[in-house]
Protein backbone atom coordinates (compact mmCIF):
# COMPACT_ATOMS: atom_id res chain seq x y z
CA UNK A 1 0.00 0.00 0.00
CA UNK A 2 1.40 3.47 -1.64
CA UNK A 3 0.43 6.49 0.21
CA UNK A 4 -2.64 7.91 -1.16
CA UNK A 5 -1.93 9.66 -5.23
CA UNK A 6 -4.41 12.17 -3.88
CA UNK A 7 -5.18 14.33 -0.94
CA UNK A 8 -8.71 16.23 0.23
CA UNK A 9 -9.27 18.31 2.44
CA UNK A 10 -12.75 19.84 3.14
CA UNK A 11 -12.96 22.87 6.23
CA UNK A 12 -15.29 21.33 8.66
CA UNK A 13 -16.51 24.32 10.40
CA UNK A 14 -19.23 24.90 13.20
CA UNK A 15 -23.03 26.19 12.24
CA UNK A 16 -21.93 24.46 8.27
CA UNK A 17 -24.87 23.49 6.39
CA UNK A 18 -23.71 20.06 6.54
CA UNK A 19 -24.68 18.93 2.84
CA UNK A 20 -22.69 21.02 1.74
CA UNK A 21 -19.33 19.39 2.58
CA UNK A 22 -21.30 15.92 3.14
CA UNK A 23 -22.47 15.64 -0.52
CA UNK A 24 -18.96 16.18 -1.87
CA UNK A 25 -17.16 14.16 0.72
CA UNK A 26 -19.23 10.79 -0.79
CA UNK A 27 -18.53 11.60 -4.25
CA UNK A 28 -14.43 12.12 -3.47
CA UNK A 29 -14.54 9.54 -0.90
CA UNK A 30 -15.22 7.30 -4.28
CA UNK A 31 -11.90 7.81 -5.86
CA UNK A 32 -8.92 5.36 -6.48
CA UNK A 33 -6.35 5.65 -3.62
CA UNK A 34 -8.13 9.20 -2.50
CA UNK A 35 -7.64 10.64 1.31
CA UNK A 36 -10.65 12.74 2.21
CA UNK A 37 -9.81 14.63 5.04
CA UNK A 38 -11.68 17.33 7.26
CA UNK A 39 -10.02 19.82 8.95
CA UNK A 40 -10.72 22.57 11.70
CA UNK A 41 -8.90 24.04 15.00
CA UNK A 42 -9.15 21.03 17.05
CA UNK A 43 -10.03 17.25 16.83
CA UNK A 44 -13.29 18.06 18.69
CA UNK A 45 -16.76 17.34 17.39
CA UNK A 46 -18.42 20.29 15.00
CA UNK A 47 -22.15 20.77 14.99
CA UNK A 48 -23.60 21.61 11.88
CA UNK A 49 -26.34 24.67 11.72
CA UNK A 50 -28.51 22.28 12.56
CA UNK A 51 -26.86 20.01 15.11
CA UNK A 52 -25.49 17.42 13.60
CA UNK A 53 -22.21 16.47 14.64
CA UNK A 54 -19.00 15.59 12.80
CA UNK A 55 -15.43 14.71 13.75
CA UNK A 56 -12.58 16.11 12.05
CA UNK A 57 -9.58 14.16 11.15
CA UNK A 58 -6.96 16.55 11.13
CA UNK A 59 -6.21 19.93 12.66
CA UNK A 60 -5.17 23.36 10.39
CA UNK A 61 -1.58 22.94 12.24
CA UNK A 62 -1.13 18.70 11.12
CA UNK A 63 -1.74 19.66 7.40
CA UNK A 64 1.10 20.48 5.54
CA UNK A 65 0.31 20.04 1.52
CA UNK A 66 -3.51 19.17 -0.42
CA UNK A 67 -4.25 18.48 -3.94
CA UNK A 68 -7.90 19.88 -3.30
CA UNK A 69 -8.70 22.25 -0.48
CA UNK A 70 -12.76 22.51 -0.46
CA UNK A 71 -14.70 25.42 1.63
CA UNK A 72 -18.54 24.53 2.19
CA UNK A 73 -21.05 27.38 3.30
CA UNK A 74 -23.75 27.80 5.90
CA UNK A 75 -24.43 30.31 8.73
CA UNK A 76 -20.88 29.67 9.97
CA UNK A 77 -19.69 30.88 7.23
CA UNK A 78 -20.40 34.17 8.32
CA UNK A 79 -18.03 34.66 11.43
CA UNK A 80 -15.07 32.53 9.22
CA UNK A 81 -14.82 35.24 6.96
CA UNK A 82 -13.34 36.97 9.59
CA UNK A 83 -11.33 34.02 11.27
CA UNK A 84 -7.97 34.65 10.93
CA UNK A 85 -7.05 31.42 11.76
CA UNK A 86 -9.04 30.10 9.18
CA UNK A 87 -7.85 32.69 6.57
CA UNK A 88 -4.31 32.07 7.19
CA UNK A 89 -4.61 27.94 6.69
CA UNK A 90 -6.41 29.14 3.28
CA UNK A 91 -3.82 31.62 2.11
CA UNK A 92 -0.87 28.82 3.11
CA UNK A 93 -2.17 26.03 1.76
CA UNK A 94 -3.44 27.19 -1.58
CA UNK A 95 -0.51 27.67 -3.45
CA UNK A 96 -0.23 24.15 -3.42
CA UNK A 97 -3.30 22.86 -4.31
CA UNK A 98 -4.31 22.07 -7.91
CA UNK A 99 -7.61 23.54 -7.24
CA UNK A 100 -8.89 26.06 -4.86
CA UNK A 101 -12.49 25.23 -4.60
CA UNK A 102 -16.20 25.81 -2.58
CA UNK A 103 -19.52 25.00 -2.27
CA UNK A 104 -22.28 27.51 -1.42
CA UNK A 105 -21.32 30.23 0.31
CA UNK A 106 -17.88 28.84 0.97
CA UNK A 107 -16.69 31.11 -2.02
CA UNK A 108 -17.31 34.11 0.42
CA UNK A 109 -14.70 32.57 2.78
CA UNK A 110 -12.55 31.98 -0.11
CA UNK A 111 -13.06 35.25 -1.45
CA UNK A 112 -12.21 36.67 1.78
CA UNK A 113 -8.91 34.96 2.40
CA UNK A 114 -8.34 36.99 -1.15
CA UNK A 115 -8.69 33.59 -3.35
CA UNK A 116 -11.04 34.99 -5.56
CA UNK A 117 -9.84 38.39 -6.67
CA UNK A 118 -10.33 38.19 -10.81
CA UNK A 119 -11.83 34.69 -10.90
CA UNK A 120 -15.51 34.09 -12.03
CA UNK A 121 -17.01 32.06 -9.00
CA UNK A 122 -20.40 31.12 -8.17
CA UNK A 123 -22.20 30.91 -4.73
CA UNK A 124 -25.96 30.34 -3.05
CA UNK A 125 -28.33 32.00 -4.97
CA UNK A 126 -29.15 34.02 -2.16
CA UNK A 127 -25.59 35.55 -1.83
CA UNK A 128 -23.87 35.68 -5.35
CA UNK A 129 -24.18 39.05 -5.35
CA UNK A 130 -21.42 39.44 -2.84
CA UNK A 131 -19.16 37.97 -4.41
CA UNK A 132 -18.29 41.05 -6.20
CA UNK A 133 -17.64 42.95 -2.76
CA UNK A 134 -14.66 40.29 -2.54
CA UNK A 135 -13.37 40.81 -6.17
CA UNK A 136 -15.03 38.10 -7.98
CA UNK A 137 -16.76 38.48 -10.68
CA UNK A 138 -20.21 36.36 -10.00
CA UNK A 139 -21.60 33.74 -12.28
CA UNK A 140 -24.94 32.64 -12.11
CA UNK A 141 -24.21 28.94 -12.82
CA UNK A 142 -24.47 25.62 -11.17
CA UNK A 143 -20.75 25.02 -11.01
CA UNK A 144 -18.27 27.91 -12.38
CA UNK A 145 -14.35 26.76 -13.23
CA UNK A 146 -11.82 30.01 -13.76
CA UNK A 147 -8.31 28.66 -14.12
CA UNK A 148 -7.83 26.14 -10.63
CA UNK A 149 -10.40 28.14 -9.22
CA UNK A 150 -13.67 25.55 -8.71
CA UNK A 151 -17.04 26.76 -6.85
CA UNK A 152 -20.50 25.23 -6.62
CA UNK A 153 -23.76 27.14 -5.91
CA UNK A 154 -26.16 26.39 -3.15
CA UNK A 155 -26.08 23.33 -0.92
CA UNK A 156 -27.04 20.32 -3.09
CA UNK A 157 -24.89 21.80 -6.15
CA UNK A 158 -21.86 20.08 -4.06
CA UNK A 159 -22.66 16.65 -5.84
CA UNK A 160 -22.72 18.09 -9.55
CA UNK A 161 -19.17 20.10 -8.34
CA UNK A 162 -17.90 17.19 -6.82
CA UNK A 163 -18.54 15.32 -9.70
CA UNK A 164 -17.08 17.65 -12.09
CA UNK A 165 -13.87 17.98 -10.05
CA UNK A 166 -13.36 14.67 -10.11
CA UNK A 167 -13.75 14.21 -13.98
CA UNK A 168 -10.83 16.87 -14.02
CA UNK A 169 -8.56 15.38 -11.89
CA UNK A 170 -8.97 11.52 -12.64
CA UNK A 171 -11.37 11.35 -15.97
CA UNK A 172 -14.81 11.34 -16.59
CA UNK A 173 -14.69 7.42 -16.47
CA UNK A 174 -14.34 7.52 -12.77
CA UNK A 175 -16.71 10.58 -12.48
CA UNK A 176 -19.20 8.00 -13.87
CA UNK A 177 -18.74 5.53 -12.15
CA UNK A 178 -19.02 7.36 -8.74
CA UNK A 179 -22.51 8.58 -10.16
CA UNK A 180 -23.74 4.94 -10.88
CA UNK A 181 -22.90 3.71 -7.99
CA UNK A 182 -24.35 6.77 -6.12
CA UNK A 183 -27.83 6.60 -8.24
CA UNK A 184 -27.51 10.54 -9.24
CA UNK A 185 -30.54 10.14 -11.54
CA UNK A 186 -32.12 13.04 -9.69
CA UNK A 187 -35.75 13.67 -9.89
CA UNK A 188 -36.64 16.20 -7.62
CA UNK A 189 -40.75 16.06 -6.93
CA UNK A 190 -41.06 19.88 -7.17
CA UNK A 191 -40.22 22.52 -9.65
CA UNK A 192 -38.60 24.34 -7.06
CA UNK A 193 -35.01 23.97 -6.76
CA UNK A 194 -34.02 27.83 -7.81
CA UNK A 195 -35.25 31.60 -8.52
CA UNK A 196 -35.82 30.77 -11.87
CA UNK A 197 -37.93 27.74 -11.44
CA UNK A 198 -39.48 28.51 -7.79
CA UNK A 199 -43.02 29.48 -7.98
CA UNK A 200 -43.36 33.30 -7.35
CA UNK A 201 -45.24 32.36 -3.84
CA UNK A 202 -42.52 30.16 -2.82
CA UNK A 203 -39.55 32.63 -4.14
CA UNK A 204 -41.18 35.63 -1.95
CA UNK A 205 -41.57 33.72 1.43
CA UNK A 206 -38.53 32.37 0.96
CA UNK A 207 -36.73 35.83 0.09
CA UNK A 208 -38.46 37.51 3.21
CA UNK A 209 -37.84 34.56 5.69
CA UNK A 210 -34.38 35.36 4.73
CA UNK A 211 -33.85 38.66 4.50
CA UNK A 212 -32.60 40.13 7.83
CA UNK A 213 -29.99 36.97 8.28
CA UNK A 214 -28.64 38.29 4.38
CA UNK A 215 -28.22 41.66 5.38
CA UNK A 216 -26.45 40.57 8.64
CA UNK A 217 -24.08 38.62 5.96
CA UNK A 218 -23.60 41.97 3.83
CA UNK A 219 -22.93 43.66 6.59
CA UNK A 220 -19.78 41.37 7.55
CA UNK A 221 -19.23 40.82 3.70
CA UNK A 222 -18.74 44.57 3.21
CA UNK A 223 -16.35 45.26 6.37
CA UNK A 224 -14.12 42.71 5.23
CA UNK A 225 -14.57 44.33 1.36
CA UNK A 226 -12.78 47.44 2.83
CA UNK A 227 -9.96 45.07 4.72
CA UNK A 228 -9.22 43.48 1.52
CA UNK A 229 -9.33 47.30 -0.09
CA UNK A 230 -6.92 48.50 2.53
CA UNK A 231 -4.13 45.59 2.35
CA UNK A 232 -4.03 46.08 -1.31
CA UNK B 1 -41.48 26.81 23.46
CA UNK B 2 -43.69 24.00 23.21
CA UNK B 3 -42.43 20.53 22.37
CA UNK B 4 -41.42 19.74 18.42
CA UNK B 5 -44.39 18.49 16.22
CA UNK B 6 -42.41 15.93 14.25
CA UNK B 7 -39.99 13.88 15.88
CA UNK B 8 -38.07 11.95 12.87
CA UNK B 9 -35.54 9.44 13.70
CA UNK B 10 -33.19 7.92 11.56
CA UNK B 11 -30.28 5.05 12.57
CA UNK B 12 -27.02 5.71 12.19
CA UNK B 13 -25.26 2.59 12.35
CA UNK B 14 -21.03 1.55 11.53
CA UNK B 15 -20.24 1.48 7.84
CA UNK B 16 -23.40 2.81 6.57
CA UNK B 17 -22.99 5.30 3.54
CA UNK B 18 -23.71 9.17 4.84
CA UNK B 19 -25.05 10.65 2.10
CA UNK B 20 -27.85 7.89 2.27
CA UNK B 21 -28.65 9.82 6.21
CA UNK B 22 -27.00 13.19 5.58
CA UNK B 23 -29.26 14.26 2.55
CA UNK B 24 -32.60 13.44 4.50
CA UNK B 25 -31.37 15.25 7.04
CA UNK B 26 -30.33 18.10 5.59
CA UNK B 27 -34.27 18.32 4.04
CA UNK B 28 -35.59 17.23 7.46
CA UNK B 29 -33.85 19.74 9.27
CA UNK B 30 -35.15 22.62 7.44
CA UNK B 31 -39.06 21.78 8.44
CA UNK B 32 -40.60 23.94 11.52
CA UNK B 33 -40.78 22.70 14.72
CA UNK B 34 -38.90 19.49 13.91
CA UNK B 35 -36.80 17.14 15.90
CA UNK B 36 -34.36 15.20 14.00
CA UNK B 37 -32.94 12.18 15.90
CA UNK B 38 -29.86 10.18 14.94
CA UNK B 39 -30.21 6.79 16.76
CA UNK B 40 -27.91 3.97 17.50
CA UNK B 41 -26.87 1.60 20.47
CA UNK B 42 -24.45 3.78 22.12
CA UNK B 43 -23.75 7.72 21.89
CA UNK B 44 -20.00 7.14 20.47
CA UNK B 45 -19.05 8.06 17.37
CA UNK B 46 -20.33 6.16 14.32
CA UNK B 47 -17.76 5.48 11.24
CA UNK B 48 -19.07 5.72 7.72
CA UNK B 49 -18.08 3.05 5.34
CA UNK B 50 -15.35 5.47 4.29
CA UNK B 51 -14.32 6.60 7.91
CA UNK B 52 -16.36 9.80 8.44
CA UNK B 53 -17.44 10.37 12.14
CA UNK B 54 -21.18 11.17 13.10
CA UNK B 55 -22.40 11.47 16.64
CA UNK B 56 -25.76 9.74 17.66
CA UNK B 57 -28.14 11.92 19.29
CA UNK B 58 -29.75 9.48 21.09
CA UNK B 59 -30.12 5.38 22.03
CA UNK B 60 -32.85 2.78 20.57
CA UNK B 61 -33.58 2.27 24.67
CA UNK B 62 -34.18 6.27 25.49
CA UNK B 63 -36.03 6.39 22.43
CA UNK B 64 -39.88 5.40 22.62
CA UNK B 65 -42.20 7.36 19.51
CA UNK B 66 -42.03 9.09 16.59
CA UNK B 67 -43.43 10.12 13.57
CA UNK B 68 -40.96 9.00 11.15
CA UNK B 69 -38.39 6.15 11.46
CA UNK B 70 -35.63 6.05 8.11
CA UNK B 71 -33.16 3.44 7.73
CA UNK B 72 -30.34 4.56 5.44
CA UNK B 73 -28.76 2.23 3.60
CA UNK B 74 -24.36 0.88 3.02
CA UNK B 75 -21.88 -2.01 3.60
CA UNK B 76 -22.99 -2.10 7.16
CA UNK B 77 -26.57 -2.91 6.09
CA UNK B 78 -25.65 -6.39 6.14
CA UNK B 79 -24.63 -7.05 9.46
CA UNK B 80 -27.42 -5.27 10.69
CA UNK B 81 -30.03 -7.56 8.95
CA UNK B 82 -29.20 -10.00 11.61
CA UNK B 83 -28.49 -7.79 14.82
CA UNK B 84 -31.48 -8.01 16.84
CA UNK B 85 -30.84 -5.01 18.98
CA UNK B 86 -31.68 -2.93 15.57
CA UNK B 87 -34.53 -5.55 14.45
CA UNK B 88 -36.30 -5.78 17.89
CA UNK B 89 -35.92 -1.74 17.92
CA UNK B 90 -37.53 -1.34 14.15
CA UNK B 91 -40.38 -3.65 15.31
CA UNK B 92 -41.04 -1.63 18.40
CA UNK B 93 -41.27 1.64 17.36
CA UNK B 94 -42.90 1.10 13.68
CA UNK B 95 -46.14 0.86 15.26
CA UNK B 96 -46.24 4.12 16.61
CA UNK B 97 -44.79 5.57 13.36
CA UNK B 98 -46.90 7.65 10.76
CA UNK B 99 -44.48 6.36 7.91
CA UNK B 100 -41.50 3.51 7.95
CA UNK B 101 -39.11 4.70 5.64
CA UNK B 102 -36.08 3.92 3.89
CA UNK B 103 -33.24 4.89 1.77
CA UNK B 104 -31.05 2.72 -0.51
CA UNK B 105 -30.21 -0.93 1.21
CA UNK B 106 -32.26 0.35 4.31
CA UNK B 107 -35.44 -1.45 3.00
CA UNK B 108 -33.23 -4.43 3.08
CA UNK B 109 -33.70 -3.61 6.78
CA UNK B 110 -37.11 -2.77 6.82
CA UNK B 111 -37.55 -6.08 5.30
CA UNK B 112 -35.55 -8.05 7.72
CA UNK B 113 -37.54 -6.91 10.77
CA UNK B 114 -40.69 -7.70 8.67
CA UNK B 115 -41.72 -4.59 8.19
CA UNK B 116 -42.35 -4.71 4.52
CA UNK B 117 -44.34 -8.10 3.64
CA UNK B 118 -46.49 -7.35 0.81
CA UNK B 119 -45.26 -4.14 0.41
CA UNK B 120 -43.99 -2.12 -2.52
CA UNK B 121 -40.97 -1.06 -2.30
CA UNK B 122 -37.58 0.12 -3.90
CA UNK B 123 -34.11 0.19 -2.72
CA UNK B 124 -30.44 0.69 -4.61
CA UNK B 125 -29.98 -0.54 -8.29
CA UNK B 126 -27.92 -3.34 -7.51
CA UNK B 127 -30.10 -4.65 -4.85
CA UNK B 128 -33.44 -4.21 -5.68
CA UNK B 129 -33.88 -7.74 -6.49
CA UNK B 130 -33.27 -8.46 -2.97
CA UNK B 131 -36.66 -7.30 -1.67
CA UNK B 132 -38.03 -10.07 -2.60
CA UNK B 133 -36.23 -12.52 -0.76
CA UNK B 134 -37.87 -10.21 2.20
CA UNK B 135 -41.43 -10.47 1.09
CA UNK B 136 -41.34 -7.08 -0.49
CA UNK B 137 -42.42 -6.31 -4.23
CA UNK B 138 -39.58 -4.41 -5.79
CA UNK B 139 -40.66 -1.35 -8.22
CA UNK B 140 -37.64 0.49 -10.03
CA UNK B 141 -38.63 3.73 -9.09
CA UNK B 142 -37.10 6.88 -7.24
CA UNK B 143 -39.18 6.75 -4.57
CA UNK B 144 -41.93 4.52 -3.82
CA UNK B 145 -44.70 5.02 -1.90
CA UNK B 146 -47.23 2.00 -0.04
CA UNK B 147 -49.77 2.60 1.89
CA UNK B 148 -47.73 4.47 5.66
CA UNK B 149 -44.11 2.83 3.76
CA UNK B 150 -41.89 5.24 1.86
CA UNK B 151 -38.82 4.09 0.27
CA UNK B 152 -36.09 5.74 -1.44
CA UNK B 153 -33.62 4.48 -4.28
CA UNK B 154 -29.83 4.80 -4.07
CA UNK B 155 -27.92 7.13 -2.39
CA UNK B 156 -28.85 10.82 -3.56
CA UNK B 157 -32.19 9.61 -3.96
CA UNK B 158 -32.74 10.33 -0.13
CA UNK B 159 -32.87 14.09 -1.43
CA UNK B 160 -36.10 13.39 -3.75
CA UNK B 161 -37.13 10.91 -0.91
CA UNK B 162 -36.90 13.19 1.75
CA UNK B 163 -39.34 16.40 -0.14
CA UNK B 164 -41.33 13.86 -0.86
CA UNK B 165 -41.91 13.41 3.01
CA UNK B 166 -41.91 16.49 3.94
CA UNK B 167 -44.85 17.25 1.00
CA UNK B 168 -46.79 14.38 2.39
CA UNK B 169 -46.19 15.60 6.31
CA UNK B 170 -46.56 19.32 6.08
CA UNK B 171 -47.55 20.06 3.02
CA UNK B 172 -45.84 20.88 -0.88
CA UNK B 173 -45.04 24.35 0.07
CA UNK B 174 -43.09 23.39 2.99
CA UNK B 175 -40.89 21.01 0.55
CA UNK B 176 -41.15 23.65 -1.91
CA UNK B 177 -39.44 26.27 0.04
CA UNK B 178 -36.81 23.83 1.36
CA UNK B 179 -35.70 22.71 -1.60
CA UNK B 180 -35.29 26.35 -2.89
CA UNK B 181 -33.14 26.63 -0.09
CA UNK B 182 -30.75 23.79 -0.95
CA UNK B 183 -30.70 25.17 -4.49
CA UNK B 184 -31.97 21.75 -5.41
CA UNK B 185 -32.14 22.18 -9.21
CA UNK B 186 -29.65 19.44 -10.19
CA UNK B 187 -27.55 19.17 -13.18
CA UNK B 188 -25.20 16.21 -13.34
CA UNK B 189 -22.25 16.62 -15.48
CA UNK B 190 -22.86 12.99 -16.84
CA UNK B 191 -25.50 10.54 -18.06
CA UNK B 192 -24.53 8.14 -15.96
CA UNK B 193 -26.72 7.93 -12.36
CA UNK B 194 -28.80 4.62 -13.19
CA UNK B 195 -28.17 1.56 -15.27
CA UNK B 196 -30.83 2.48 -17.45
CA UNK B 197 -28.87 5.76 -18.37
CA UNK B 198 -25.15 4.50 -17.71
CA UNK B 199 -22.52 4.21 -20.75
CA UNK B 200 -22.73 0.34 -20.92
CA UNK B 201 -19.28 0.22 -20.55
CA UNK B 202 -19.23 1.95 -17.54
CA UNK B 203 -22.61 -0.29 -16.26
CA UNK B 204 -20.23 -3.46 -16.97
CA UNK B 205 -16.98 -2.10 -15.16
CA UNK B 206 -19.50 -1.42 -12.18
CA UNK B 207 -21.19 -4.52 -12.26
CA UNK B 208 -17.91 -6.38 -12.03
CA UNK B 209 -16.40 -4.16 -9.18
CA UNK B 210 -19.60 -5.54 -7.26
CA UNK B 211 -19.68 -8.72 -7.79
CA UNK B 212 -18.28 -10.28 -4.94
CA UNK B 213 -19.97 -7.71 -2.77
CA UNK B 214 -23.54 -7.96 -3.69
CA UNK B 215 -22.86 -11.79 -3.49
CA UNK B 216 -21.87 -11.69 -0.13
CA UNK B 217 -25.67 -9.15 0.49
CA UNK B 218 -27.02 -12.14 -0.75
CA UNK B 219 -25.96 -14.50 1.17
CA UNK B 220 -26.88 -12.95 4.52
CA UNK B 221 -30.33 -11.88 2.50
CA UNK B 222 -31.17 -15.78 2.25
CA UNK B 223 -30.55 -16.74 5.56
CA UNK B 224 -32.32 -13.78 6.71
CA UNK B 225 -35.54 -14.84 4.11
CA UNK B 226 -35.24 -18.60 5.74
CA UNK B 227 -35.80 -16.93 9.04
CA UNK B 228 -38.39 -15.07 8.27
CA UNK B 229 -40.48 -17.98 6.74
CA UNK B 230 -39.45 -20.05 9.49
CA UNK B 231 -41.50 -17.77 11.95
CA UNK B 232 -44.54 -17.62 9.56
Amino acid sequence: MGSPNTRIGLVLFPKLTQLDLTGPVEVFGRMPDVEVILLWKTLEPVPSDRGMCILPTSTFDECHSLDIICVPGGPGQIPLMEDEDTLQFLRRIAPSCKFVTSVCTGSLVLGAAGLLDGYHATSHWSSIDQLSLLGAIPVSHRVVRDRNRITGAGVTSGIDFALTVVAELVGADVAQEIQLQLEYDPSPPFYSGSPRSAPQTILAITREKLASFIAGRRQVTERVSKRLASQK
